[in-house]
């Protein structure tokens, strides 16, 4: 039986200021949402963190203040309206924000909704870039080590709904779209769909680091392109972006193939949704019965230990 | 103490025709050897296979006619001219050739010698595409899994000599190069410099494919720009190109940065050198401490066991 096609939108965010209103942030989202319903999105992706300014960015000593960065439900007071619109819409979405547990503990973490209201699935983000210590003397920090723990759900593939062709799908945060073992541990779950959303600097804002936005982007599109091509799989990898207090972040965001073709690619820095239609049985090219990356034929985990068994670089002598 | 630069070659070398004499090809790789010696290069690597056609495209089943592609000892007969001609230049090489031990185990290999002639690696295949029944009816095979064993010696990284700078190198063969845990396990030695060989086709011979060299090329630059990245190493991917026996192959010969960019890329399918110079600090923007890619303080291995505890895809219910 043949399966129906998927329609896609990424809903790349302009930058969202730490003095907006989340009646506004939500107003943001709902819009985008819109927009993506109307050019007959089934599933729209958001970025991280998307219900805030990217607050890793400071030391925040205050318990208070940093928890209000935090969601304590989802949905909750500050997001029932998106899940509310997106029920009427009958469309899914990746969300992801900032959770706080009932025992507090923090993480990075995004959800799948279903086009029903159902919670298809929840990750958290496995690879916190930064660090927990402030860095002396500079004024924008990366904290992510210190405001979140790493992900403690693995790497959990799930299926879509029939209506979506019933798709395995996949959940990415950020910096892990860099790590092929992260798209890996999807990988060897069959993944067809990976979605991804993201805040990445455009530059140093400190100053100390030569690279700007060009490279950063190019990184930003070669790791989901690569890894989209490696695990013969869809990617939507989505930003914030744009200027956000101060500090540049890059846009980029694309809709992938499985060959790592690009079928759609956000053009500017602003509230943008690119959209694209998906045909599941193109990741068959790649993952086949006797073709490239036929896993089960050509893999050879008994060769990969070192991956497992050391985090670190050690170099021979 | 700064490091030396080191200047390495790709030598892209066109089609080996079946009935080419070996003394013909030798002199071709002898010429390819001056030539990258002349522009400086230090280093320079050759195909997978160089030596002969590619003949796992062909069902042999007279055991002599196989092994007369294998060669028992390197140097040997076939190749002492090679080796002979790289020490009196002082240049080191990559050569990928079909090994046939002692006890009659046949290996898909590469190894890399130093400038003064030592043996600095060796290296076989780990992911051998293709089958080990050849297809009915087909004109042309792969039949990689049915000459060849996997590689039993790992990843083996190893240190160039002083005069190179002491880099960290390792070796992978053609498709290996799809396979980012083979690179990660190299990542996770401190490899610097990755060299690799390839015969890849550039459409199916049979025609029942619709992937056109376009897109094959496509994917082995895009498989070593990315690996390149997520490792912060150089890399240097040489073809053996131009319609062989009846069967095309790809070109594409490329030497990489740890950014992912291209140094130097090959414009035709025939015989060709190109050279790039190497600064190894370059490394460090990628690697270096509190860096994106500072494994011990991002890898997350307990999260990574699928890798190792599974070849293929176990989708979820």
């Amino acid at each position: 039986m043949s399966r129906p096609p998927l329609t896609v939108a990424a809903a790349q965010m302009g930058p969202t200021q730490r003095a907006e209103p989340r009646s506004r942030t939500l107003a943001r989202l709902i819009a985008l949402m819109e927009q993506a319903a109307a050019r007959g999105a089934q599933l729209v992706v958001f970025p991280e963190l998307a219900l805030t300014t990217f607050f890793p960015r400071w030391l925040i000593e205050d318990r208070e203040e940093l928890e209000a960065y935090f969601e304590r439900a989802v949905p909750g007071p500050g997001t029932q309206p998106l899940f509310d619109r997106a029920r009427e819409l009958g469309i899914g979405f990746y969300l992801g924000f900032a959770e706080l547990t009932e025992d507090g503990r923090r993480f990075n973490t995004a959800i799948t909704v279903g086009p029903d209201g159902a919670l298809l699935g929840k990750y958290r983000k496995v690879h916190l870039p930064g660090s927990f210590e402030p860095r002396p003397g500079q004024r924008f920090q990366q904290l992510e080590k210190r405001y979140f723990e790493p992900g403690d759900l693995g790497f959990p593939a799930f299926r879509g709904p029939q209506a979506w062709g019933r798709p395995v799908l996949g959940m990415l945060i950020c910096n892990d779209r860099r790590w092929p073992e992260a798209w890996r541990c999807y990988g060897l779950q069959g993944v067809e769909l990976m979605l991804i959303g993201y805040n990445s600097a455009a530059y140093d804002p400190n100053g100390g680091d030569a690279e700007d936005a060009a490279i950063r982007t190019f990184h930003s599109t070669l790791s989901v392109r690569a890894n989209a091509y490696f695990n013969a799989t869809f990617a939507v990898a989505v930003a914030k972006a744009g200027v956000e207090d101060g500090a540049g972040l890059i846009g980029g965001s694309v809709i992938v193939d499985p060959n790592g073709m690009i079928l759609a690619e956000a053009r500017t820095l602003e509230d943008e949704v690119i959209t694209a239609q998906l045909d599941f049985s193109a990741c068959l090219q790649g993952r086949g019965p006797g073709k490239m990356f036929d896993f089960a034929l050509h893999r050879r985990p008994d060769q990969y230990r070192r991956i497992v068994e050391q985090a670190g670089m050690t170099p021979p002598p």
